[in-house]
């Protein structure tokens, strides 16, 4: 498989990007560090979770190693604190080198550590979930929840070298498989007809890798191709905006504002978050249909892609729950009342600058006053 | 009493600093914000401790406050967690405020909580401690001891507006101000002559406030154009080097190396920093005059201001605990093997290029081999 790089800097912190076939050798991440960075980290830490163990352990198969709980429900202070004691019980100084190898709850979890341990170490995410190729390696937020809050503690410090090894997703279960590849058709939704058409092309699971002939994209595989694409999609609109300050980085949160509706009211962990973000993508068809921004045909096509990749198109949606028109209007209010609507239009996507009509909300997700 | 301003960059981080008499009332805090950043916070959360609640409710009789327990046996996570669900519970945004009022405990807790709440909400400090007023709550240093270690969990975030508001200084106990005045007469060893013979006049403790008139210093009160000038000492060196890379802020630990031995070798919070510092200052006299560094008029008057000032300088210090050499050794090591010996010389202090040899340092300490 070819090897694409891309780099960014995110207000002052610098990140390369290295989208590659198989997990990198720590050999490897240690020279390309001292590259970048000019001197090699004398020591290090790998931070992975139960399941994604056997990946880091290719990476290195000595050397200290904190092995976290699976799962969004064990993204807390805990988690953190055992990432930081691993350090300290292996000598780690001020110059060493946090290495995070799994999804987003590991690079979530590390990234934090790594930004509070000495007050700050340096950060390398080894992404190996297509939701954290896509999403949440990339960037600089970390974070954890707290009493009962989504990220309630958090901090902006991006990895100096992130790698998407799709190898990797070889043995991503199918169900995480369908959370990262509605993120990957949302990105493809803002960017444009080339991603979005590539995305036409993919089967939504680890078949895309199985038959890497068949699905030869323009420079490669085409998998390694959407999630290149994404990287550069999600780097450039967090380069404008690293501290998401506001204006065109709130286009990453298309279809998010149903989703998040619709997690909370079904009750946290019931339904998986890219399941929501597909179902909210298309509510926001819908919205922008409504609201003559969204094109009959561009509607058409992105539901057919959600529908056609498995995913729940149709509103109410099954778990929906009781709080759910209420959810929607506190999502709007914890963003400070900025309007956070955004529906796809004409090659890409729109932010409302005002909310919607609380009816027409009620049409689209079919719940009656 | 007048009011004195300073301004520092750190790094990006801009923190303004008002050296001024009363503590400042919370419509007063609002409005110099709103001065710096073109907008109000429209929400805070007061922070203090158990100590220093009456001097926050001169700030603002009514408002969410978060009380802590005082003390650095209690500057860990649950404090911080306690900090944020404080917060949570007032619905603070992302757009709040963080006023820390208190000592070096309650602005390192509140400074950590401020950077991570929601990835970091605008932070004001107000000092009421000496110790706080000339070294933690300038410059950009946050965090909380974690498995025993002190501040093994940080972040550098600054407050974006100091103030040090040196009537409160008023009820500082007695063992409060001998701990922040040590600090004081070892930023002005480093400084220069006019600032040394300024603390020469002062006396160590709450008396220097209680006689302005007899106390005039050239701009104003003694103490408060010590606090000024120490402020102003800290800040320009660690604007230097933000995030302590190296270089010239190692200034600052002039003799933090014995104090470290001796605090940690007597057992955590046997002996204060301030006093440990102090003791620190004498040896680090005798070893720049055992170099030929330190002249012998300046290390003798340096000695005679400690001692007239009531603390230890004799060695060994009768606190000094058998662990005392290893620790003095540890304490080089974790700062990755560079100089940290730090002594007197003419007009300010020296960096040692290299650790002095261990049968000196013995002599130093007056611990057989």
């Amino acid at each position: 498989m070819s090897r694409r790089s891309l780099a960014f800097n995110f207000g002052g912190f610098p990140q390369d990007i290295r989208i590659r076939g198989p997990v990198p050798p720590l050999a490897l991440i240690l020279e390309e560090f001292e590259a970048l960075s000019g001197d090699r980290p004398p020591t290090f830490l790998l931070i992975c979770d139960e399941h994604t163990l056997p990946l880091a352990r290719t990476l290195s198969p000595l050397g200290p190693c904190c092995v976290l709980a699976s799962g969004e429900a064990n993204k807390n202070w805990a988690a953190v604190e055992r990432i930081i004691a691993a350090a300290a019980e292996a000598g780690l100084g001020r110059d060493s080198l946090f290495i995070a190898c799994g999804g987003g709850v590991v690079s979530d979890l590390a990234g934090f550590a790594a930004s509070v341990y000495m007050r700050g170490v340096r950060l390398c995410n080894v992404s190996t979930s297509l939701l954290g190729m896509v999403d949440a390696a990339l960037g600089g937020k970390t974070g954890f929840d707290l009493l009962g809050l989504k990220n309630l503690a958090g901090t902006f410090y991006p990895a100096r070298l992130v790698y998407l090894p799709v190898e990797s997703l070889r043995t991503l279960p199918p169900a995480e498989w369908k959370s990262g590849f509605a993120e990957l058709i949302k990105t493809a939704v803002l960017d444009g007809e080339d991603f979005f058409r590539l995305l036409e092309t993919i089967p939504g699971g680890p078949e895309a890798l199985q038959d890497p002939e068949a699905l030869e994209g323009p420079e490669g595989p085409a998998l390694e191709e959407a999630v290149y694409r994404a990287a550069a999609y999600k780097g450039r609109i967090v380069e404008e905006d690293p501290r998401e300050t506001g204006g065109r980085r709130a286009l990453l949160n298309l279809g998010h504002s149903f989703a998040h509706a619709l997690e909370s009211s079904a009750g946290l962990g019931r339904i998986s978050h890219g399941e929501a973000v597909a179902w909210g993508l298309a509510r926001s068809c819908e919205l922008g249909l409504a609201l003559g921004i969204t094109g009959a045909e561009r509607a058409g096509r992105i539901t057919a892609l959600l529908k056609a990749r498995g995913y729940e198109t149709a509103a109410p949606h099954p778990l929906m729950g009781p709080s759910f028109m209420e959810a929607l209007k506190k999502d709007k209010k914890n963003r400070g009342g900025r309007g956070v609507f955004i529906v796809p239009a004409a090659g890409g996507a729109e932010i409302l600058r005002e909310a919607p009509a609380e009816e027409l909300l009620r049409q689209i997700v079919k719940v009656k006053s």
